[in-house]
């Protein structure tokens, strides 16, 4: 898949098909790829926990929050759960600054997974320090960001923003809308 | 390219065939892959400010800080300096979290690039306000990062970290060397 289309294709999944499992070498090649990845002063603060089995799927599953925009669904349901998860961490004894270290490598292992026909959606809405404990993390092992991962099981649409409205929504066939803002309000000024 | 080709192509590069120029339309192009990527509470409070001016890149040049970890080099001498540069700021009358909306979006700004042909870096080390002084940036526009542009010059490869020396080196034939920390460091456990 060209860079376009799988940076396209790389949407912001919640429901997937829970059945089509993800194997632990797969979920290593995807964070094997955040290695080749720019670091601030080349740190490498991060570190990362998988999860592709069942019960600690639902362990963390329950720490999670979904969908802030739509306050009338939980989350998905069983059989629509993620398949596995990756927990993005900020090894502290490393460096106090991670830069902006996630988000390069949450993108990188969001297409890694999307060009193997999976897909996923970061979440910040974790309890941290529950999950923290689910997962016997030492204390200088910051959790920031849980990606949840599994074969999406629904379509979503990218739409023009309008009126500066950035809430997402379901419509009555089940898909997902995104309004994002126009390339030419992103682009402040370009000099020639 | 396949995606783990580009993420290994998407280096830092410093120097560039200067020479080379790069359109305004390519760097219209390259920002606008940010479009569809994941933005925090989806509020896209980034935005971009593109030069391919050369007396523009020649003032924004005398701003940033080069290689911290290489003492002897100033920086890119005339001839290998960047074509264009992308300034990403963040909109604070749009939100004041931006979560980690910019490491995801400079990333495929710059695979976009790679993917293109060009590369670049990732700067962080700018003088903030005399930037936003040259471009005219109102108080509301937050500089964060700096990507230099350009047809790459260097060759830069990925080593094994050894004994957790971060510290990126040239050799004596102006190869660039990045030591990586292995995989096996980067995953703290995967549960299968």
């Amino acid at each position: 898949m060209n860079l376009t289309a799988l940076v396209q294709k790389n949407r912001s999944y919640r429901r997937f098909h829970e059945e089509e499992r993800i194997s632990a070498e797969l979920l290593e090649k995807w964070i094997g790829l955040s290695r080749f990845t720019a670091s601030g002063r080349n740190n490498q603060p991060l570190k990362y926990i998988g999860s592709v089995n069942r019960e600690l799927n639902a362990g963390i599953f329950n720490l999670l929050g979904w969908a802030g925009y739509l306050p009338d669904w939980a989350g998905p349901t069983e059989g629509e759960r993620p398949a596995g998860y990756v927990v993005v961490v900020h090894d502290k004894l490393i460096s106090e600054n991670r830069y902006c270290d996630d988000g390069i490598a949450v993108q990188t292992i969001m297409l890694g997974a999307v060009d193997d026909g999976f897909g996923g959606c970061i979440i910040g809405s974790v309890n941290k320090s529950k999950l923290a404990g689910l997962l016997n993390l030492p204390e200088h092992l910051e959790i920031l960001w849980v990606l949840a991962l599994g074969k999406p099981a629904e379509t979503v649409v990218i739409e023009d923003m309008k009126e500066g409205d950035v809430k997402y929504w379901r419509d009555a066939y089940q898909v997902h809308h995104v309004p994002k803002r126009p390339v030419n309000e992103l682009v402040y000024s370009i000099i020639p």
